[in-house]
Order: C-alpha cells, then sequence, then structure tokens
C-alpha cells in the first residue's frame, strides 16, 4: 500500500538540497528547507516552500545536529526527510531516528545502513553474497611466515598497508618473493614511527585499476533494475573529479558481470530505495572487485539520469512512499553519453586551497545538451565553512567525443567571478590526450598533477 | 560529395545566433559573430570566435544589409553562412548573392525559399502536391452571386476577409445563405472604409482550429524524414506564445496524414535542409489543411529536439556540406513531452509595451529537464531596437502533465530585474484548467486576454 509523501524535509544545503527541492517540486511534494544561521542566504532556503535555522555554522550543532532536524521536520508538519549525500546520509543512527518518529528516510533502511557503512562487515556480507573482494589477509599479518603464505596465495606484486595508516606512510609495493622479508620489516617500522602502530595488513597490488560503479533502483516489492555503469576512474586525494556514463573502455561481458553482481548483492541484503556499488576493475587482469556499497544519492547521479532519462530522485521518493518501481529492466534504455565536472571554490593554481567570497559575476552555460545542477546564484557570498561544490556541469549527446565537445564549450561559456574555482583544472583535462582517448586510470589525476607537490 | 564547412558567420543576433553558435562549437566548426553598433555586448558577439560589425542600429543598414554581411563572410574567409530566423532568414535574393559569391547558405536552396515565400504561388503549388487548401475563393469575389456559388459549393459557415485587411476590418463569419448579401455589403464597405481597397474574398470558415506544424529534414540524396508534429495553438497578434512537442489532443491518424502530406510535399518541391509546414487543423470536422511553409530553423525549433534527441542545427550544418542525414525514419524515436515558454522584454500589465533596460538580477532554472537558450546575461542592456526575445525555457519530461510541473518550477526560479516581462503570462497560463487540459485552440489566447483591450 502506497503512503502518500506531502511533505519532505530536505536534511541538506547547497548544490544537492536544490537538486532534490527541484524534482518535489516537479513532483507537486511541498518542501522545507534546513540552514545554519550562516546558510540563510543559500539557494536551497530560497527555492523551498519553508525554511527553518537549525542552527549555528558548526555542521556538528546545525547540520549534523540529529534531534534539531527531526524537530524541525516535526514543527513543520513533513512526512519524509532526503538526507542528499554527506552528512547525515548515511548515518544509521539518524535514520533510525527517523524510523522511530514515524518520519519517513528516503533511503535504506537504517538497518542496511549500518551494515554497509562497517567496512569489515561490508566486505564479509558482500563476499557471502557471492562478490570478488580484492585479495589479501583477513585482518592484520600475523608474522613474516603468515606474509609469506598470503603472498604465495595470492601471488606477487601485492601491497603492505598500515592498519592505522593513510597518505602512503608503512605502504609498500612487494614485486617478487625475494623483496618481502625486508619490506615487511621497514613497513612495519614506518607504521610503528608514524601512526604509533606497527601492524600491516596484505593486499593484492592492482597497478592499473578503473573506478566502475553501478547505479540500482529497488522497491519494497523486490523489483530492482540498474541504470548502467558510470566510469568515476579520474580522482585526486580520493575525489572524483570526473564522471561518466556509461561506463567506457571496458568490455560488454564485464559489465554485465558488474550488473549481476551488484543484482545478486542487493537481493541479498534486501537493499531498498537507491544505491551504487563501487567496483575496482583491474585493466590488465580484467578482473573486478567489490569496493564498498553507498547507500545514498551520489554527487555523480546525474550522469546516469541523462542516458536513462529516469529522474533518480523522484524514483527515491516513489520507492519510499512503498510505489512499486516504474520501470521493469527491460524499458531501461540506456542511450548517449554524459559526463560531469563538479565547480569547486578552490584555488588550482595554488594547491587546491579553498577560496571564499562574494559571487560578482555568473554567466551558466546553456543550450542543447547542458544540464547545470547549481547552489549559487550571482550575489551569492560563498562560505568557507562548507563543502566547496558550487554547481554541477552535465554535458550530453549521441557519444563520448560529441559530449566532450559540448562540454568543452559548457566550459567556455562558464564565468564565475569574486571566488577562484577548478575550472581551469578541467579545461586542461579536457585537453588531455590521455582523457580524450579514454586511456585512464585510478591514478592517472595524482600523477599528472601531484608530482611537484 | 561532402564538402567541408570550417567557418561559419551567423548572420543574426540575440538569441538564436547564441543557439547557432552553441552546436557549431560542438561541431569544431569557427564561428562568426556580426553586430551593428549599439550591439557590440550582446552576448552572440561574446561567444564567437570572432565578431564583425556590420554597420549601425537602423537594421536595414545592419542586420539587413547583404552585401556587407557578405562582405563580412568574405573578409573572415567564412565557408558558409547560417540566417537564423527573422532578418534574411527567408530572403531569397539574399540566399541567391550567397550562391553567386560561392557561400553556402546553410537552408535550402534560393528558388525554393522564392517559391514558398510567394502566398499564391506556395498555395497553388501545395495544392499541386496534393496538400488540401482551406476551402475558398481563389483570389477575389466578382460579385455577390459569385459568392453565393462558392458559399454553396464550400457550404457555409465561411468567414468573408478584406483583400488589403487585417485586424478584424472587413471580416465577417457568414452562418447561413440568408446573412450571406448583408455581410458581403458591409464587409465591402468596411474595407472600403478601413484600407481604401472594397475587395474581399471567401473562405471557409473554421471555428475551432489547433495551429501543428511538421518539423522536417531533408537531404540533398532525397532522404526526409520528419522529428514529428508540434503544437503551437497557444497565440496572441499571430506570435506564438507556446509550444509543444509532441502535439497532443490530436489523433494518430490525423497525425500520419500531416506526415505524409509533409514528406509529399517537400519532395513536390525538392526541398533541401531544415524546414517546416504548418498546418491548421479544424478540431470538430477533423480536417487539415496547408497554412504554409517556414524554409528556415523556427524559434519553437527546441522542442521537436528534446523528443527526438535530434539536433536540427547540426543536421543544417551537416546537410549544407552535402553530407546524408544521419538517421532514419525509423531512427527516430520520439519519446517524451517538451514545451517552451518565449521570455520577451514587455510589460504584461501594460498591454504588452515593450521593455528595455539593463538586467540588474538574473537567476536561470536548471537541474533536470530543463533547458535554457537565453541571449542575455547579467549586466546586459536590452535594447529597444530589436525582437524583444530574451530567452526561450524549455521543459522536458516523461508526459505532458511532468513537462508542465517542470515547467511551473522552472518558472519559479527564473528571475529576470530590470525590465518588465511576459513571466507572469506564463504563470497565468500554467494554471489555466483550459491549457492544462489540453483544451485550447488558436483563439484561446485573445479570447482570454483582449477582451479589455
Amino acid at each position: 500500500m502506497s503512503t502518500l509523501i506531502k511533505k519532505v524535509l530536505i536534511a541538506n544545503r547547497g548544490e544537492i538540497a536544490v537538486r532534490i527541492i527541484r524534482t518535489l517540486k516537479d513532483m507537486n511534494i511541498k518542501t522545507v528547507a534546513i540552514y545554519s544561521i550562516v546558510d540563510k542566504e543559500s539557494l536551497h532556503t530560497k527555492l523551498a516552500d519553508e525554511a527553518i535555522c537549525i542552527g549555528p555554522k558548526d555542521i556538528r550543532k546545525s547540520y549534523l545536529n540529529k534531534m534539531q532536524i527531526i524537530n524541525a521536520a516535526l514543527v513543520t508538519s513533513c512526512d519524509a526527510i532526503h538526507p542528499g549525500f554527506g552528512f547525515l546520509s548515511e548515518n544509521a543512527s539518524f535514520a533510525k531516528l527517523c524510523e522511530v518518529y514515524n518520519i519517513k528516510f528516503i533511503g535504506p533502511t537504517s538497518k542496511v545502513i549500518d551494515l554497509m557503512g562497517n567496512k569489515n562487515l561490508s566486505k564479509s556480507t558482500m563476499e557471502k553474497a557471492g562478490l570478488p573482494l580484492i585479495p589479501g589477509s583477513k585482518g592484520i599479518l600475523e608474522s613474516l611466515e603468515n606474509a609469506y603464505d598470503i603472498a604465495e596465495k595470492i601471488t606477487y606484486p601485492i601491497i603492505l598497508k598500515a592498519r592505522s595508516g593513510g597518505g602512503g606512510k608503512g605502504m609498500r609495493v612487494v614485486r617478487c618473493k625475494d623483496d618481502l622479508e625486508k619490506s615487511f620489516n621497514t613497513a612495519k617500522k614506518e607504521a610503528e614511527n608514524s601512526f604509533g602502530d606497527p601492524e600491516i595488513y596484505m593486499e593484492k597490488y592492482l597497478a592499473k585499476t578503473k573506478h566502475i560503479e553501478v547505479q540500482i533502483l529497488a522497491d519494497e516489492f523486490n523489483n530492482i533494475i540498474h541504470l548502467g555503469a558510470r566510469d568515476c576512474s579520474l580522482q585526486m586525494n580520493h575525489q572524483k573529479l570526473v564522471e561518466e556514463a556509461p561506463a567506457y573502455a571496458i568490455c560488454d561481458d564485464l559489465l554485465n558481470k558488474l550488473y549481476e553482481y551488484t543484482k545478486k548483492a542487493v537481493k541479498y541484503i534486501s537493499y531498498t530505495n537507491a544505491g551504487t556499488i563501487e567496483y575496482l576493475v583491474d585493466i590488465e587482469e580484467q578482473e573486478v572487485y567489490f569496493m564498498e556499497m553507498n547507500t545514498r544519492i551520489q554527487v555523480e547521479h546525474p550522469v546516469s539520469e541523462m542516458i536513462s532519462g529516469i529522474d533518480i530522485v523522484r524514483e527515491q521518493v516513489n520507492i519510499a512512499s512503498h510505489k512499486k518501481l516504474n520501470y521493469k529492466q527491460n524499458q531501461v534504455n540506456l542511450s548517449g553519453h554524459a559526463i560531469e565536472f563538479r565547480i569547486n571554490a578552490y584555488d588550482f593554481d595554488n594547491n587546491f586551497l579553498p577560496s571564499a567570497g562574494k559571487i560578482n559575476e555568473l554567466n551558466l552555460p546553456g543550450g542543447y545538451g547542458v544540464r547545470i545542477d547549481s547552489g549559487i546564484y550571482q550575489g551569492y557570498e560563498i562560505l568557507p565553512f562548507y563543502d566547496s561544490m558550487l554547481m554541477k556541469v552535465i554535458a550530453y549527446a549521441s557519444d563520448r567525443n560529441k559530449a566532450i565537445s559540448t562540454m568543452k564549450r559548457a566550459m567556455s561559456e562558464l564565468i564565475i567571478g569574486g571566488v577562484k574555482t577548478n575550472k581551469k583544472m578541467y579545461e586542461e583535462i579536457l585537453e588531455d590526450d590521455n582523457y580524450l582517448k579514454g586511456n585512464i586510470d585510478t591514478s592517472y589525476m595524482e600523477s599528472k598533477y601531484k608530482k611537484g607537490v
């Protein structure tokens, strides 16, 4: 039985809040924006039917303040809360709180969020569901002996990583058996020195990988569809920079394998609503590995919308209303190619330092094949406190080359004055021969830009 | 043999010039804008690769100055000229001049433009091609006797119209034989008094008509495709206000008839490039009548692009390059519904008087399903000398109701400060029950708004 959702609180800010408000308006559903004191002039507060202040600029006291947000929803008689991405979107206890207060959380159940939010638990669950994990030690290496055994099993090259690590410290790539002992000892020492924790674990070393993810929608009646795969290999500091759909430069057999794995996983955990499973694809070996599941809408969802003609936020709301999916898999027609660029307020020429200031000039690209998902307007003051993403520019055309041309045109029209942005980086990407040929992997951007840093 | 077009002069200004420049950029073709002295700051001059001044503000000395434009194309080494709509777009002698100077005119041949530009000749040609014309006298009524004979033949009700007329003067609807003599005399007298010309002609009176037009593309190898039909019934002062695709509230049989007529007509006159045949559809009688052919791109072409996924300007350039069409008819998949609103700088509350001034605030709608084709930017000074259209807002969704909701959302986001616009009229249309139900005809807007005028 479907439950009518008449009014939704958007527990987010900026671009994604605007994105969600737009579809809710399309569905004739009332919207309530929340904002921190300093965020009163944000576009999302202006576009919503109502806007309610939920605290000071500190996100722990505002956008992460669960009870305050629940109260805001209750006070404004909202039936549901859309969490967007970031903030509380993957916070199981917030979803649980919504359940307790009988406010529909537009997303999966708190139980599933909890399960997929735990790195170890999600991996072991997915392994049980039949998905391939990157081979390696299950936990820390007990001894050098143990390391030899596992390396033998998973075959060289392998990589050693510090349990408490990050940023490359305590990390060693080992290409053959002869090098293992030395690297094992150095890695442990480095880990101890850097993190005060000498424990290390082992994974198969993947030299050239692509980040490929599958977008799914699942209703409460065991219907699951995928909207194809996205390629998000162009990254820096674990931030996606360019996302494209469909995933290109990957063969159909592999893609179909990913679709199968994804549906199997979604079924196994009785997942509902929109979600994404992220995979690493070893290009040379043509192997795929489960990375993680995102139990929310993602920044890059528009590229899937463009190639499928399906509004993912609309489907999220429908599913949350206990409705059946509007599409069966054979009604999902993927066509064309879409590319998304994330325009951020940071200084590309100065080590990507965040930039703040008043937008004193703004010219948005437009016309055939261009979609703008923006959170700003001319005269708006970019705040230094929150995420630096200003807008997403999406180009859509009948094939990848045409989409790239359309994106070039869009970038040539885009003017944002008053803050520094990363537009120049994107213009360089659009001239990069390897990018144009699709000849890139997850390490490409870092090797291109971070040499001198 | 295809001829490469490398550089195109756009013989137009404002929104349509911007629209054309965008696709040329997508195709990696260089662009040259032209501008009158006062138009130097127009968006189209800023977006083109080059811009060249072609005269003073008076359009006869600039945008209609054929030789000056030809010279501009020669001086900048352009291979081709795109005329847009309005100005010289249906000027056969300009197309001829392009032919003489060996500059490709992106449109049909001068001969065809000439043929279709002549009202009488185009009608008789289309009649020969087998298209139905509105029954009536072929030319003026010789006598009352003659009027009785023709009325008998075409059956009542009929309408009498002044040969030199316009604006309803000398116009009389006659519902039965008994009323003809009196109306005949009054109409002639009124025509004489109003226009100094007593001659009148007769047409079958169509009480409730829809304006339906079929978009076609034809290459130089006898390939013709249509991109479906548009409904442009919402008009005022013979200006289209709202255009939609596909044509709704009209049965498939009738639509197919229109497609057949159109292809027959296009073949008969060996038409090439993009074109539109406009029809009047008598809703009650379910009859269709040829009205006219537009031998150029039209303001409302984006709605056909949205439902077909075909960039009409791109196809125009391909056809002009002597290439074959990229699509066969069975590859044209029409899906969804698109609506276009034309945002003009005029004062809706003050008898639609044109408005000029500096755009001091601008917020463009965006997001899923919204396309903006604009000719303005914040800070731009709207000039009183030229067409008042500022931008077109296009909403696209899976069906008409959803497209209407998306358009409502877009209108709620659109802010244009500094000049008066007709946005309010569109907001009223979006609340109009008859519009929402599709229960409108070509006289609807005038009967709604012009009662008191």
